[in-house]
């Protein structure tokens, strides 16, 4: 393979960049061409398509977002528009894709591996719910993100004895609420991997306020409702003084940490050797410390992300 | 005046606990002896109050928060509960109180005064709004903390062009709002000092993106109203495929930045030289550059905080 | 097991707080009295031990270095100080003991084993240079700060076309200097592991010059040698307007990543387990993303920790 | 004036591309046209200049450093040098510049002003040491950053009970060490512009220690003696387990703090006004909480640069 292209898609995370450049220098250092797509599949079918040389990723490593831009495009959900996006690669002689982003990107990827085209997916995303790897580019930041906005509210929590209730990112998966939870000392995490009881969520609280604790924190991911109804039912079990913050888009932004920046470079090195071997139809991992490969279709079709549930456990013991 | 108290009352600032220590420390140092009261006024009436040593301020001037608590307290507006507080500084022997913290701090500071007991207040607010003060304890904190939100924020809107409402603390005063609007490149800023017009907003955005221009920031103060209620208004003029951050109570926690430090340093050092002068009823403050003493009876009465609007009107000029 | 010690040892890492809470919260919630022990194996031995409740954990898992203090202390290497240090954990009736930190504590933790006391060490050090663990707590952390550093310098060495030289803690192990390296985009990653030849070090550096590039980074673990040495050696190969920046002590303090936090959390939760079950003689670590425990005495005499060398080769390539 | 040129000189700040978008965009605002020089004086000489135009200051006014690159040019001292850069300005039909730097860089202002030439002088540099101003773009984000470094400094003295002596840039003026020591809670700060007595620092140490302070922390500024000669020297008085920190460029590079964004727009709208108004020998600063302008000639033969020695005497009585 002598030329491959590189796009990013779905919503951005910080460590986005750190892979194109990975895969830029990487490609280039062993005699390959790098073309970038900007706006995702929408980009790719448009045919927003550039030469990529060593100097274009130059001072981007440390970049939050994504240089290449993102866009939502379920057009390419259709044959036509998977045809269309083929034709426009064939066009610029590309003979391998790249795709970094979450499941949206994957399901892009597939398509384009099932019309016998090389594409290589990557997991960039805050949530952290792509299946086939333990930690996905971006998850690392976000978490630290919202643990740097955790210590900040507690400071507020302590010095006027509140219960905070912290809205956080995460529409089907608690890998940031489990996480920045621990990591924060939150005396609840709302997960959706696991039930809760508003009735023992309050009880713990009014524990904690009769042993003389000074704040509580309740981490709510955004998959379970949303913090301002949270405070709502909280409210049926007693005055707790409680405030609601939505965090939000917040955590998507940043310059990566050492760990996404890390990470993003051994995967995006990965890709290059994949696509130099002529595979395609795979998707790159991290899964028991080791950056691996998986088959893209049994991947999207029998893998499921889970999270890592005994950290649940943990902070209930933890945190009373 | 050989013994003096500190609390701090109203919404907590980073920089308070330094100002408790810069007070501590200069009062001992001074042959004083200093007594922290705990939970503002609310703990000035019940006796919550201890001695302060040394030791007791040590590695606190990097904390956020007050270590000394605050909370709300409608009470002292009532003469009974003034009283009371003097009852209760007389028992400890007291002789004179320094108040940090906001407007509501004020107003419990002048109603001493006016009781004849020698007060001085220090301004501890996020908000800046204070009369008397070119800059609150904590203004330069929390600016700085949505400042890098609005950073980071940008890198998504930059990743899908995308226009952000960001909805900012400050009730009345459009200050944060102001500085950390000027410093994230803000495309409009919107506070309650300044008229805008929807309609306007809305063609200077779509101006932008006519000219190629990645991503639209819309810092709003919540006094004028709330992010997601600018952003329904907004649609009414067009998609700019808006998102809404509301970044709420973050901004009141976090380690105080130098300048805050130096700022709450000055400011404690300075009430306690009133204070061993025998000098109440004094308000603390920095105006053009420079430490000083206002009456806090004038001041409350006639003062009147006035953000810096030359920002609002350069801002136009940097952000077209 | 009903009464527990817990100290840290060695240089202090952060996240060792957060061990301690684990620890502490984890017994206590399962039943156990703590106990906390005042710098380390010096402390053991003159009984400079205390309870540990719930709330003298509370609002320590985001604090850098160690509220318990750490010391070196030598004489814990001979017989008596280790009989000394078992009468006073018998004096006290605690009947296990948690060790954290690096190497020189895990020996400490080995001779009471030897002596038929039960000992878990946990791996608490910033250079992740134990064995039995693929991360120690506190290394994540000191990436992140390392790597903001470089951050920094790549600002002032674009701007100014220069060469510098940044020097990072590691005696023995280039983990930081590689980690931090990679995530910082520098131009070569010298380290105690891989041999490396000054010439080739200038000839890329003047290679990069005559491609353009504005800056160049080189990160030296201190192991190998020290800045100045290798600014020194680097100038008889030319003039790259060298400037030298040493890291030093600033990579140990500062508040812990969610990671590290996370981590200690694990290890504390573990380490419990293990002394419940009467276990001893053992070290914890995150081996393959998994926490486990391994012997002790065969950890230390017949592990050796190793560096992920793949990220020098990879380097190799992106840094060209 | 229908035409203004820009350029950054001597050591890079935090704030210089704020001042730079601001002064583009305002120009372009008001109907001029801006032009950037590249690498400062030398750069002006060799004529690199290049139109910008608005979209080339987006996404800058976050970063550190300076996008139009630094030079030292000691060349421009000389007429012949001066010349050739009003020619090449001429050339480029350039009537007025913008010149962003330390005391060199006014030199510089001032040469071109001496010979008719309308410059205007925009403070930034981190050291603060230019008259005209009490501050100067990039020294609040510099405080900031020694700032972070003297609080993780200060977990690891607490932790292991140490005296650290931390060197800070500075080589003429001490304003970084003074406010970095007094918001970090250093115990002594060493400037060039206030005598001290290594006894006298030694007895307070001692002091600190008897009382059982666990850690002390000295700020020395470069300009006084490097840390390690000051280690040396305080050897001789007695061991306080001496740790030296070095902290170096780090603090020069970064992204800008809010007050640093704002000062720098100020100053950039400001001088953008001044050459607008046909006005050239002029520098511009901040006095008193307000912007203005002063004569160049006269500022640099008469001015001189004082730190607030305030907070010298009073870090003596908060660090006792």
């Amino acid at each position: 393979m002598k030329r491959i292209g590189i796009l990013t898609s779905g919503g951005d995370a910080p460590g986005m960049n750190a892979a194109i450049r990975a895969i830029t220098r990487k490609a280039i250092y062993n005699g390959m061409e790098v073309y970038g797509i900007n706006y995702g599949f929408a980009g790719l079918v448009a045919g927003d398509i550039r030469r990529l040389e060593i100097a274009d990723v130059g001072d981007k490593i440390q970049r939050g977002g994504t240089f290449l831009y993102s866009a939502r495009y379920p057009e390419f959900a259709t044959e036509e528009g998977q045809l269309k996006g083929i034709e426009q690669l064939n066009k610029f002689g590309i003979e391998g894709l790249v795709v970094i982003g979450g499941d949206g990107s994957y399901h892009g990827a597939l398509a384009l591996t099932r019309h016998g085209y090389p594409a290589v997916g990557i997991p960039g995303t805050i949530d952290n719910d792509i299946p086939g790897t333990d930690f996905t580019i971006g998850f690392d930041t976000a978490t630290n993100t919202i643990l740097d906005s955790l210590d900040r509210i507690r400071d507020t929590a302590t010095s006027h004895v509140r219960t905070f209730i912290i809205e956080v990112m995460g529409r089907d998966a608690g890998d940031i609420a489990l996480w920045a939870g621990v990591a924060g000392g939150a005396d609840e995490i709302i997960i959706p991997e696991h039930d809760f009881h508003m009735d023992k969520v309050a009880k713990r609280i009014q524990e904690g306020r009769d042993r003389g604790k000074k704040h509580c924190l309740i981490v709510v991911a955004e998959g379970v409702m949303g913090g301002n109804e949270f405070a709502e039912k909280l409210k049926e079990y007693g005055d707790f003084h409680t405030r609601v913050s939505i965090l939000g888009h917040v955590a998507r932004g940043g310059s990566p940490s050492a760990r996404d920046r890390v990470l993003a470079s051994k995967f995006g090195g990965f890709a290059v050797e994949l696509l130099q071997e002529g595979k395609g139809g795979l998707c790159v991992g991290m899964l028991d410390n080791k950056v691996v490969a998986s088959d893209i279709v049994d991947t999207l079709e029998n893998g499921q992300h889970q999270p890592d549930l005994s950290l649940y456990d943990l902070n209930q013991e933890l945190s009373f």
